[in-house]
């Protein structure tokens, strides 16, 4: 039997921001409940093994107790930091779901819409059980692919009377709030880090940055 | 842009056991140059974390240099010891192949045949390099799916005077023959593995018992 192939724009219709809050949310009360199991995943780091090579995989199976009968499978997952250079992703994602009764293959799923679905419900949802209840500004630390899924996650949550975005590079905070402003008419372009984060409410940081851009003054 | 998806039959029908053979052969000079990794394999255990679940699953990631550009992937595969009383295969693999440029997915394998061949030829290569030249004798231990590659793998080598085989089931060795005798006339079941080893040049362990069967006198 072969296995169903679920391509990305089949996923982007179904999995939406209220879907993934409330499956993050679900998740995470489950795995406080002892009843999902993730080993610590095994990277595969090519950069170390072949000249040339710009990148690294990452396996992580999973299994997840409670939901129905069970869950298992693995996220194969790639880190290429010089992608976008190529007009592709920085990580490219590949997700398989198996029968727990059987082994059998079930689904193939494209991961990158799920994989960044999952970084901003996980941020909503710690937001939201941590947070003020009643935040007025958001700041966005970061400016690219995984800040417009932040953005999207957070404002399912709050109506923000402002949203800060600071990048790292030149003009891309400008860029980036030109282009979301029809949905969400609070954004706020910052070229100075310090002014953003100013008495925002909650701060949002999503940047692969290896070194401090914030401190605490 | 969706990855290719290879279908078992597709698979039975290019490779073969010369093919796995040559394949093996190399990559076992390759790794001996240091020219691949294979971390250590993750195991997700679910008889430990669900009732019910009869078996576990392994992520293998693995990076083989030195052949064309390099090749990466993984293997996820499963082994549930009671799946044949469903009528499946006890283990069922999935094999996915990457981009070593871009992490893109470029295609999807259904894993059993490779993972059966693969075992096959292993044991070929071993012993073609470590056994007698000459052999007369085979002893096939193990009356299941894998000695039906080990036998093929084996015969594909060698032109043996007598193969003998033993199964743990009671008549289990007898079938087997029965069902191979049309291409291997020389096959000869055993009730007593003491008699099926004898003045064996090469035996072949393929059973997943856990204690020894096969004891030096």
């Amino acid at each position: 039997m072969k296995a169903a192939y679920y391509k990305e724009e089949e996923i982007k219709k179904v999995l939406n921001e209220k879907l993934a809050f409330s499956l993050a949310k679900k998740v995470f009360w489950l795995i406080s409940q002892k009843k999902t199991a993730m080993p610590p995943k095994i990277y595969l780091n090519l950069p170390r093994l072949s000249k040339g090579a710009p990148g690294d995989f990452r396996a992580m199976p999973a299994y997840i107790g409670g939901m129905g009968n069970g869950v298992c499978g693995i996220k194969w997952v790639s880190v290429f930091p010089s992608n976008p250079r190529l007009n592709l992703p920085t990580v490219i994602a590949t997700i398989l779901l198996n029968s727990k009764k059987t082994g059998a293959l079930l689904a193939i799923f494209e991961g990158n819409h799920i994989t960044a679905m999952r970084t901003g419900a996980a941020a909503a949802v710690a937001t939201h059980t941590l947070a003020n209840p009643k935040p007025h500004k958001l700041s966005i630390i970061g400016a690219g692919f995984q800040a417009e899924y932040q953005l999207h996650a957070m404002t399912n949550l709050y109506a923000f009377d402002e949203i800060g975005v600071w990048g790292f590079v030149k003009g891309e905070s400008r860029r980036f709030c030109e282009r979301l402003s029809g949905e969400h008419l609070s954004l706020r372009p910052y070229e100075d880090i310090k002014s953003c984060v100013l008495s925002a409410d909650i701060i949002v940081t999503c940047t692969p940055s290896r070194r401090p851009l914030l401190k605490k003054e």
